[in-house]
């Protein structure tokens, strides 16, 4: 299956971990020893000044990162194809009052400049104040920014007055892909709020909100109840960030995805009237495909189509995909093709 | 540990129900077997015509559960010591926008008098408009509302124009206390919607909205997720209630909790000085005990104080806890007593 | 009438003022010459530091005032009958996310050990942190807090890290009361941010947020907008402000109401089967009468039955009550009384 | 002063009728009989099942008109000029939860197929639902729907299950542009909720939420309190309604806008190095003038610069402005023109 890389299921070391956690009773609510020894290993890989906030899915950990960096009357910077203005029903919206506002983005990317388009609405009462731009890291196009492209992002921002989150909910895949340490990408090139997920990479349903400013991490704890994110059994949740952290296995899985991934692009592209459409730099091949092949070729790998008109569909590596399935993928593609 | 029903881990076969989830890819956001599977257990036990969606957690689903029944002009009409007026940090109001509207509680339980004393809000343009009744079975307060008592609340309710929602985080236990079906306390008195539990009884996090009106169920699903309550690996979520309600493991786990609360009650009422304080119905016990004691005591099994004034402490039981634990907790209380 | 102070019309030297704005075209939005001028003279009145915010309705006051000292999962402290927790349909709720925590008033007024047993929510997740008390002064109840009482509630409130919202729709009649500058009664008091009201003193429609510290008022114009008070022709509510408050036209308007209520008051004193329930320090009469005259007297004077079940009725005394309106009235109340 | 058309002051005509209405006391709230004669002119204007709600300014009207029809999950679909998209502040985001999503307009103008597009994300759980299409007409360039493309949008948004709101702001000026009834252009053309405004037309503050549905309104009274809209005296909102309705003032004021508007798009279309960029159809005049020339004329005749890049700037004509006033401006125009 190809559809989403929350597909998969779970790692087993995860499942293992879940179960040695699985010992009597413990306080709930966070005040357990695995949360006490996730916490610290997010603190190892993104520095002391990281306060982590464990959270139950993405959208949650979007909107719980934001609402700490915008007021009801702050917008919210960000492409038009990002998941907080795409894929979460209006969470942020309805969560925090703010507006979303979207620029066109290119290969996935904002730019600076467009950033520095906002400042015209700064002081001016009937307009939204800009206050926190949102970068997507890789992009929801399996495209990804330059360390150089996120420091000038950052750095228009904070001039700005505006704080930047990034939404990691496959910053592994950017981490494994770049060869670079998880804040080399966050903190150092000026992210204020991260939302970063191992849903997606091999967890059960675990994400965390990493703040990197005490200040803004003072009252996240009662936003984090009050949004309705906050687990009783949070040595679960914890038990799942031991397990991916430790070791490095949350790299290790990434690095397949992103692998498989690059052998599925090299794979098609040798076949006729199949075409990427996006680089392939983390675990996601856009494609424009003939649309005649589409139905007959999802019951043999199950995808998604992207965009019904020319068409495009996306075909989403995991961190279990292997080898076998992606050239079984490629051969019926192929197939597929030739049928026509 | 008596400090709450969720300080208890999983119970090994939810743990193994999701091992035997974890085969293969399969489809996100709940379009998997598993979830059917849920959902059909779901519907044989609380009627055909009930609608099922899972959720993360209970706060999550009290405040589902509510959206689809009150308008943010609305008010929540429920008792002073509701887990929706004290415990979810305000999440009512900020994810709903309405009042959450207390009366005194008899018992942890309200009154259908309680009710009516709203409708003299009803048209007056000033005044939040009553549109729910939410009632928690067992209360707070481990005591339980009989079935006639639901009854001529919900006909209350529903003379008013009102919805009635309960709070059944813990339902199970009243199922298995009152030896009655859940829908009999359900939708065969009145109630329109539900919040379920399983996390407090043995789940590792897992509750569901049941709706038992086809209406209101109509766009739960975009509220599920624009109140970041969707899961994308739903078949974990779905694997924990099929594991608990198939063969009524729900029932035994409850019942067990439920007597060794009883077991506790009766072991301490030969204690001077103790003194338990409401009925004891379900799996909580509360007391009354000097407050010299307490601190030694938390540290032997730990246990909130509920009410410092007093002081009165709350005991829970938990599904896993055993007759061995409660007699050394009722020797502890005994010796920590003399020791005074 | 005795229905309410907002029964009343225009006071015709602020209908002047209007009439005197209407000159030519003005810049909307605020920067005009009689904004200009209303802001100086509230800050006359209020002192230097006190910056204003002209709204529309009182409503729209309490709530703008209200959200830059509470965040969503913060609770607005207060009596159970204060107009933010009874009379505003909700308002704070849905457009602050916040809770309204009521308490019960003692003569309409909450005492400094109520703010101090909020305390105990403070850094504990799960309950709202309280973050403002609000007091009204005069109370919907018609009574005064005396200068001690405000400094003592306010030395509570900052002490736990809460700030203080005062309800001053009609603080006009407790300075005309209390022979005392607003700024004794607010700012001097430990009061941060004020709603202040001249529509039921003879205003068209105009109340303003004072802000006593700039820190809070940095983004109010924004909070402003978003929440529907910024008008655009400015200068007619500015108009009202600087007709009310140039010449102490706001406090002769109070003094009467005040006198007026004060004549009520003492009219029925001698009046069998009718007894005044609260001490009338402002403008208000809270009486209970016999049920049987209740139509037949509305009839004559028009005005609310407070609660239906003693019954208690509210006569409120407006800034164009008469001696021979309010003479007229005891007489029709003596005579109503005879004929039961 | 081209500024904007709220720049204006009150019409005498509107200010002698909130004089008339200021006789004695009358029931606060809307039960009075200036609003029960202001609701019959309008029902005589849109037709006897229009039902109208009053409030304080255009962007309560219209976040009140929006809030009956969508949900919090809803999307509003509207231009990128709209005012709910760009000039209040997200006000529709903060109080209605719902997003705003916006297209590309033509002239100010959206299209059914723009309308059509969104059709694609109902009954899909991750996407906002689009609810209501929000056109304004005239549209915030000063152009206008024609009858035959307001009737296909309102078809293609009944067709998707979704409500279709007007921004009726400047509706007056739609109406004597084309000559039509009110009615004609709202609801015989499928609009089910209308904001329709006066303050821009001679009113001191007063729009309107005027609703075709008698099911949508049942609850529009606790919105617009809840909204903070409602009106304590309310009869002065409701005079300048009977002023302008009545004897058609409002339809002879815009009149007189439009025809300044003209006049000064015809007078400076012979000026060298300044050129119209939309047709002139209702009372706004846009232009592309020299960057140079701008700040010497905006001391002559103030206005606004629209967009700072061409630039282009925008002169809005209004009720009051003089054949006198057109022609000085003109001639500034030229001078400015000449003298660069």
């Amino acid at each position: 299956m190809f559809a989403s890389d929350n597909s998969s299921g779970i790692h087993p070391r995860v499942l293992e971990a879940i179960a040695r956690a699985n010992q009597g009773h413990a306080v709930s609510y966070g005040a357990d020893e695995w949360t006490e020894r996730a916490h610290a290993l997010l603190r190892s890989l993104f520095g002391a000044g990281a306060t982590p906030f464990l959270t139950f899915n993405g959208t949650g950990a979007n909107v719980l990162g934001l609402s700490v960096v915008t007021p009801p009357y702050g917008s919210i910077v960000c492409t038009d194809c990002s998941h907080v203005a795409t894929d979460e029903c209006g969470a942020p919206e309805r969560i925090l009052g703010a507006k979303v506002s979207t620029v066109d983005g290119h290969l996935g990317k904002l730019s600076p400049d467009q950033v520095e388009r906002f400042v015209s609405n700064i002081g001016v009462q009937h307009h939204n104040q800009p206050r926190v731009v949102s970068v997507t890291q890789p992009t929801e196009l399996g495209t990804l920014y330059e360390v150089a492209e996120l420091r000038e992002i950052a750095a228009a921002a904070h001039a700005a007055g505006m704080r930047v989150h990034m939404d990691g909910a496959r910053l592994a895949n950017a981490c494994a892909a770049l060869d670079m340490e998880p804040r080399t990408l966050t903190a150092d090139v000026g992210v204020d709020v991260l939302s970063f997920g191992l849903t997606k990479n091999g967890a059960m349903g675990a994400e965390a909100v990493i703040v990197f400013d005490a200040e803004i991490a003072r009252d996240l704890a009662y936003q984090r109840k009050q949004q309705m994110q906050l687990a009783s059994k949070m040595r679960f949740l914890a038990a799942q960030f031991v397990a991916m952290l430790e070791d490095d296995l949350w790299l290790r899985n990434a690095a397949n995805a992103n692998r498989m991934a690059t052998r599925l692009a090299d794979g098609i592209e040798s076949i006729e009237r199949v075409a990427g459409v996006y680089p392939v730099q983390a675990n996601a091949v856009f494609a424009e495909v003939p649309h005649e092949m589409i139905a007959s070729l999802q019951e043999r790998h199950y995808f998604y189509v992207w965009e019904p008109d020319r068409p495009t569909v996306r075909w989403m590596a995991s961190y279990d995909t292997t080898d076998a399935v992606v050239d079984d993928f490629v051969q019926a593609i192929r197939e597929e093709g030739d049928a026509l």
